[in-house]
């Protein structure tokens, strides 16, 4: 890969970057206009994220952040954890980013100088006491989710750079969602689901999951994030799966937005906050792309996916829309429990369950794993149905007896049922499942939510 | 440096660690006594932080993070950028930590349970409008603390990693103040100075100093985290002087605090939130100073000084007592600037400016600079002026040109003015040399501020 950057680039990426920056200055007309000066703060964040990608790379490369493309038939060494350099533009632009969601309430209660004090004291003398018109709780709950996300990115370098073992891995988005934990705990601390309908003679309209809330959005962060860690493996696949995701949930956000939804409807804001924080992942996202589709010049690292994925589970649950959420993380919901015979060691786990590359045809085969010892009666009774499925792909010798089959993963499936195809069709492939699945998914969260909700929240 | 534990320090973590867990599970009882709970987040602060230091050495080594200690005879390589781990458990512990301050609240505005809505409802009826009696900016304070905290920490690792230029480096606590800025401006804004009584007829009691109190913060941390950066280079120094300078603003603290101010003093919530950010910063820091000192087994790297560093400035400035830090950071802030000329390029700087360890006597002797070219007249003569201010340690060859001198820096004018020693003595001296500015800067503090100001806020 090139670290300097072409012409062309300096020049689009350059006029990019002032044109937000036009934008940004324009929104101090009005209302601060929050939403538009997202949008402009995404473009900065691909232009930055895009140029430092390339500056950093052989710095990566020198520090041994680099890795060899299995899939390829000249395997060079090309830097790896460069989802690193994203999230941390992600997080400098969300934090810069403040201000504006505020700047309406910050104009109202200081006039746009630095005289609250004075405000509160006239309010004071109104109510007899001390009333704060500046919306605390959002600040909170917003600071939380920078924090939250601030913590899974430290401990996804950290995990890219000591290699930390799989079982104490998984436990990583759990300790990350403290913070965010916390601040629910003490600034909201509303634990109540709404019942449907056909449990409402039992539980009641609301239902007190008490600390349950707190294990359920723990265990959200753990699956998000782990759920795009696993999906992985072919160039292109953690960050396109987590873009058609972002575009999905933004998608849905729009829903509830002003010509779609009555203004000002009660989820409005919660949606405005989901977009505040997908809009720059986004932007962060597209300029990783560019660099990580086939055929890769950068790797992205586990850093990334659990950045991605700690990013939808900090927007689900602090948006109110968690339950949507596992909608849209269906496919990497079944490659996990696909994938579970292999993970808790069912049956046997090669160190890679990577698709194999044919050096002849250039082609991505499914690779497969060999059972040296006969599997257990069951275990093989099992695999043989699932064949019959088409689930899996099996081999059985002269006695019928299992002796291999194709690894249990997503990717590798789509190559049973697909045969073999180059890496980029793969990941295309895959993506099309995931936008068919997650506009399903939508689909039934607003059209078949009437069957067990009384109402649908938009 | 052994890995593992030997069976008394097993023994003495553990005991410590429930000793801890007792007294925390106690705080729930009353008020959540805070102050209480915070010393016991330090003691497990302490007993994990030295455990992990001991546990992760091998790994640090393993990745490239180590150094050759050029004051020893036996250079073995030890594991560098150890103070990553004591940042690391830091934040853990002050984000675990917050519902204590909060308890209180939380009980109040819930009645224990999860049902502040209906609270809200209520005092909805009673005043027309929301009430919230939940104290969010002091959350929305805090959590902006630990938001530059985790800033800097992930800043200090990188340029542990990358080796950033050094003309970079010194805007790293700037560019980690952001959040703090960001939500100071957004949430509360207040950005006048009491005046000082000489200048009342001019400015006026209160004067607002606008966007330059954003500035006055952003080079409070630059100064605050590099000043430690720059008094380095001896086993133990990084860290014992910041537990110099925290335990001298944990007494500043404490002269707010019950016994020794009348109750509830105004400043006494900033202090009480002071030292929740500092205790467990003492924890850490004894466990890092236990294998730093000398003999060092491990040395801190980069990351610890700015994170000390930050930890301070984010106290002074969020706990409203940034001109007393300035009087605790004197020692520093004399290094800082008699190292400007050589920091500078005034006078030629040699690559490294550690004292020179003798071999022959196992002694520190202040190392040297010299000058191949000739020095220009003016700078000469001010060398010589310095070294009859016994400032400086200059030679001059017989045609009185200044042909060398002692490093500037306050390490080499303490071996200046003592003679060589020991690397332990001369930690020790600079440390006892610290604590009495220190209690001096207190005193003036407490004592002088009257001739300047109406009244001492003590």
């Amino acid at each position: 890969m090139s670290t300097a950057l072409s012409r062309t680039e300096v020049y689009s990426l350059l006029s990019l970057s002032f044109a937000c920056f036009g934008i940004l200055i324009n929104t101090f007309q009005g209302d601060g206009e929050p939403l538009i000066a997202s949008i402009a703060f995404s473009g900065l964040a691909f232009a930055s994220c895009y140029a430092l990608i390339r500056w950093l790379g052989d710095a990566f490369v020198r520090r041994g952040f680099k890795g060899r493309d299995m899939c390829k038939l000249k395997q060079s060494e090309i830097p790896e954890t460069m989802g690193a350099v994203c999230a941390v533009v992600y997080l400098f632009i969300i934090i810069i980013f403040i201000p504006w969601p505020f700047y309406k309430d910050i104009v109202a209660a200081t006039s746009g100088g630095g005289n609250r004090d004075v405000m509160e004291e006239l309010q004071q003398v109104e109510t007899g006491r001390l009333l704060h018109k500046f919306p605390h709780s959002k600040l909170a709950s917003y600071l939380s989710a920078v924090l939250s996300l601030q913590c899974i990115i430290s401990l996804g370098i950290g995990d890219d750079l000591f290699d930390i073992r799989w079982r104490h891995k998984v436990l990583i988005p759990a300790v990350a969602a403290i913070p965010m934990l916390i601040v629910y705990f003490v600034d909201f601390g509303v634990t109540q689901m709404v019942v449907p309908t056909p449990l409402r003679p039992y539980l009641g309209e609301l239902f007190d999951l008490g600390w349950l809330y707190y294990v359920y959005m723990a265990l959200m962060s753990i699956f998000s994030a782990n759920s795009i860690n696993i999906l992985a493996g072919i160039n292109g696949i953690e960050v396109a799966q987590s873009l058609v995701i972002a575009l999905l949930i933004v998608f849905n956000d729009a829903l509830y937005l002003s010509p779609f939804a009555p203004y000002p409807h009660p989820a409005t804001d919660s949606h405005l906050f989901s977009l505040y924080l997908l809009l720059p992942f986004i932007g962060v996202s597209l300029a990783l792309l560019k660099h990580n589709w086939y055929p890769a010049k950068v790797f992205v690292g586990d850093t990334y996916c659990y950045f991605a994925g700690m990013v939808f589970a900090v927007d689900g649950i602090l948006g109110h829309f968690s339950k949507t959420l596992i909608l849209l993380l269906l496919p990497q919901g079944f490659n996990f429990i696909y994938s579970a015979p292999q993970l808790f060691h069912i049956v046997p786990c090669p160190r890679h369950r990577l698709p194999r590359f044919n050096a002849r045809t250039g082609l991505l085969e499914c690779s497969r794993v060999e059972f040296k010892k006969p599997l257990s009666r069951p275990i093989a009774e099992a695999l043989k149905i699932l064949h019959r499925l088409r689930l899996l792909d099996i081999e059985t010798n002269e006695k019928g007896e299992v002796v291999s089959s194709s690894n249990f993963t997503l990717i590798n499936l789509w190559l049973v049922w697909f045969g073999p195809m180059r890496e980029d069709r793969l990941a295309l492939g895959l993506l099309a499942f995931q936008t068919a699945v997650g506009f399903l998914g939508l689909f039934i969260r607003h059209r078949m939510a009437l069957l067990v909700f009384t109402q649908d929240n938009w």
